[in-house]
């Protein structure tokens, strides 16, 4: 650090992204990527986008991707909604931190935000980079969310639905009874691996003007290399993350990323064939370790939660990586003797089976 | 707005990006963009990339397009850094707000920073979205900046150079008095448009640790579609805004706009060819405004900023804009009479021209 830090950096810990290795041969399962390529037609709308107009700004109120957005979740989800209801940002951990921003008090003035002691790791640090206080609920022993310790007054509440790294599922039900404890402050359910099993909340937002839903394009349409994520909301609470927006950066989504992502989600058909088969091999591999005598937790993500009871997680981890398989460890309370196994193609499972043998 | 602001956004105006309209037969001169599309090695970058790696994440240290920005400022502008002096971000605008967050205290502890009170109409936007205290010191009457009245008690400094919209050039000397005013804190030096004329304060980051210097590949480079800025400071610097870029969203540079913007820079000669069209256009556009009676500040930018001493600006642009010709009017108090126009082809500038006999 600098001394030229100013007073919003004091004790600040950032993000540690996943390692993002350079080298080509390793099987890489710590990151939730997606093994599978994007649709064909993405690669499609890149090449035939006129390079001649990367010199202007690209459409900062991203219309036509959110039109594509509101017809998929329409006609597939049950939700709905128009464009006004969808805003769309550079990934949707830039979508959270503008809506950290947009509704959750700095200072000390309000109550705390709520959110799990064991939940996607970048909650905590937004809350400290933007000055808002918050409290963490422990996780029940199985690992699972208990709505009713969130009817206590607070400043806003954010849960990952499915949670991370857990990709344990809550029901809409359970939603709701945190949605009703406190209408007067913002829900955000960050629905970033919603695909691969959950329910989402998006038919909600029209009975609760409270509820905020994040999506991200980066799982289950593989575009993680493209940045794109979206907000599902009433049409004010979108307008207050576009003031947000406009006071940080106008223009945070790129002419390319803008087609891909329109591209991506219209292409039903393949979305749906390689969801699937991460769901398919999922619930095997799961089988399989379960087999093996490993804890597997019941994800409805893209990826599972694993323990042993006699082989600490960190040994595991070392021994993986030492045969090229890269999973993610975390040297945390409560988890830290669990691993995180993102799920990649048959072989890559087949793979990582033998090598935990 | 909603009910459900949290108290961040209290009194925000945000940002207002010139308009960006869908009408194709407009000769846009209103938001400086580059009237010559990307070198050619652009597209072939793009299109020689492997759309079966969008589904990975992108390298996060934008490793080698730090290092091709490092070789082109040691090559061309003398400025002796490595790829530690280097910060890569999502357009400049989301650069320099990261830096807000990094070295200017928010409430009321510190002393305010200061910006001339025409500049970058972002500026105090990002102090009031970041509640750091700031004071605006007035141009002198041709719209130039006394580095003297900088140097007094100050929090930071934020100076576009050249200025915005006035397109006025500082020299490095004066932007030295202002270094030296406050080596306690950081100087921030917006060189958005310095390839059209100025002198680049890059060189001067080995000297002074409060430096930091903001590029873009928006203007010169004609990549304002596909969002790529950087910053320019000490290796201690540059550590800081990576914290507050990894406790905001670790990802913010797509995959193809490493590439795309690594191919650009390393195209020195398409590079020179262009930004030397553009400045010969504006000088004999210039010439030309002149003559018809019109002031033309003496501009170092890809624009030009105009007022006519018996026709109201407001006057002006509307002509102009029944004429599909749209330019950049700024409703402000001291620059309610002019108009900035973006420099484009030789055919634009003739067609203005003679829009404005």
């Amino acid at each position: 650090m600098s001394k030229f830090q100013g007073n919003r950096l004091n004790g600040i810990k950032p993000y540690v992204p996943g390692e993002q290795p350079k080298q080509d041969n390793l099987i890489k399962l710590n990151t939730n990527e997606n093994p599978y390529p994007p649709s064909p037609n993405v690669a499609k709308a890149i090449s035939s986008f006129d390079a001649e107009k990367f010199k202007l700004y690209p459409d900062y109120d991203c219309t036509k991707l959110r039109e594509a957005i509101c017809q998929n979740l329409t006609k597939y989800e049950g939700a709905n909604v128009s464009p006004k209801n969808i805003f769309v940002g550079n990934g949707s951990d830039e979508v959270i931190a503008l809506m950290f921003m947009a509704f959750f008090d700095s200072g000390n003035s309000g109550s705390p935000i709520l959110f799990p002691d064991i939940t996607y790791s970048f909650a905590p640090v937004w809350a400290d980079i933007f000055d808002i206080p918050y409290k963490t609920i422990p996780l029940e022993k199985d690992f699972s969310i208990d709505p009713e310790k969130y009817c206590v007054p607070n400043g806003g509440t954010v849960i990952a639905n499915p949670n991370a790294p857990t990709g344990i599922c809550m029901s809409l039900s359970d939603i709701e009874i945190i949605l009703n404890a406190n209408t007067e402050k913002v829900c955000i359910i960050d629905e970033a691996y919603i695909d691969f099993g959950g329910t989402t909340a998006a038919a909600l937002i029209n009975t609760y003007p409270n509820l905020a839903v994040v999506r991200t394009f980066s799982k289950s349409h593989s575009l993680a290399g493209l940045r794109v994520g979206y907000a599902i909301a009433s049409e004010e609470l979108i307008a207050d993350i576009d003031i947000v927006k406009n006071s940080f950066n106008s223009y945070t989504v790129n002419c390319l990323t803008l087609v891909a992502a329109e591209a991506a989600i219209k292409d039903r058909e393949y979305f749906e064939k390689t969801r699937n088969e991460i769901i398919a091999t999922r619930e095997d591999v799961s089988v399989s370790l379960r087999t093996m005598g490993y804890y597997v937790s019941e994800s409805k993500a893209n990826f599972i939660f694993v323990s042993h009871p006699d082989i600490k997680a960190e040994i595991i981890f070392n021994e993986l990586r030492s045969k090229n398989i890269l999973v993610r460890y975390f040297n945390k309370p409560n988890i830290d003797n669990c691993l995180r196994i993102s799920i990649g193609t048959r072989e890559q499972m087949d793979t990582l089976i033998e090598a935990l043998c």
